[in-house]
């Protein structure tokens, strides 16, 4: 199965698109779309929905893996968040790909197997996984995580699909 | 001008479209838009991005309005809302429409002359100020309300667009 992991934020988004069998996964293609700071949010959102849809046509995934929005530090920042994670679920949408939902900490427990673990934990622990020559960039790293993530629960049992309220 | 007005929400997004030359108004069309409750979050927005596109391209707004996601009340709420907010901005913006934002005080001390109107109030003026037969519902009446907001400080001075962070 072919998974596209995102990881949304409205200065950098990362995607990373993985083939899995559920235990071993080869990286496919990821990166971190960049969007111009000066740039109104509306103008940002187009940026990245449009390069989403491409990564989307280009590399074809089955199923779409997003983290979970969560706002115990900044409301402010996780509801800036949201609208682009509201861009991504419908990209996915609209190309027919459904969309699977995980904690920070479900996805840290899946990757580091410790769900406290630090950023640099989970990038290094991508590498690994993908048995990559190099790390990869913070956002792009979390996206294969959450990509990763999904290829373990689907393997292992029903995931948990956006949630309906 | 021809102004497209939103009202977000994940189970009734409400839009109203307007003509003006920024002191007369006169409806185009308005409608709400209805998501199946059962139905995830990505799915939800599948359908209110389609139906928005819909709208934007039978219609041709020349700009968009929508009221800006505040958080007072309940952050589960404004978060649900904020995707919906990003898909409709997407939308808007995929169609090179620019797209202006209005606090709620602002949209009802322009539509009612007072910011803290009731609901009721605010259908009333809509009714009044485009010249109904009958109070449009909610959702339609808010998304026309921020229309003619829109309308109304296009024409007095400059609008302020959506904003860069």
């Amino acid at each position: 199965m072919r998974i596209l992991g995102i990881d949304c934020g409205t200065e950098r988004t990362g995607y990373g698109v993985v083939d899995t069998d559920g235990r071993r996964h080869t990286i496919v293609v990821s990166g971190v779309i960049r969007t111009d700071t000066k740039a109104s949010l509306d103008r940002r959102l187009l940026a990245i929905g449009r390069e989403l849809r491409e990564v989307v046509m280009v590399h074809v995934p089955q199923s779409c893996a997003i983290e979970e929005v969560f706002y115990s530090q900044n409301v402010k920042t996780a509801l800036k968040l949201a609208h682009v994670r509201g861009v991504a679920m419908f990209i996915a949408a609209e190309a027919g790909i459904e969309v699977g939902e995980y904690s920070p900490l479900e996805v840290k427990t899946s990757v580091v197997g410790y769900g406290r673990a630090e950023k640099q934990q989970v990038q290094l622990m991508v590498k690994n996984l993908l048995s990559l020559d190099a790390l990869q960039p913070e956002d792009a790293s979390d996206a294969l995580a959450v990509a990763i993530c999904h290829a373990t629960r689907t393997a292992t049992g029903p995931r948990r699909m956006s949630a309906a309220r």
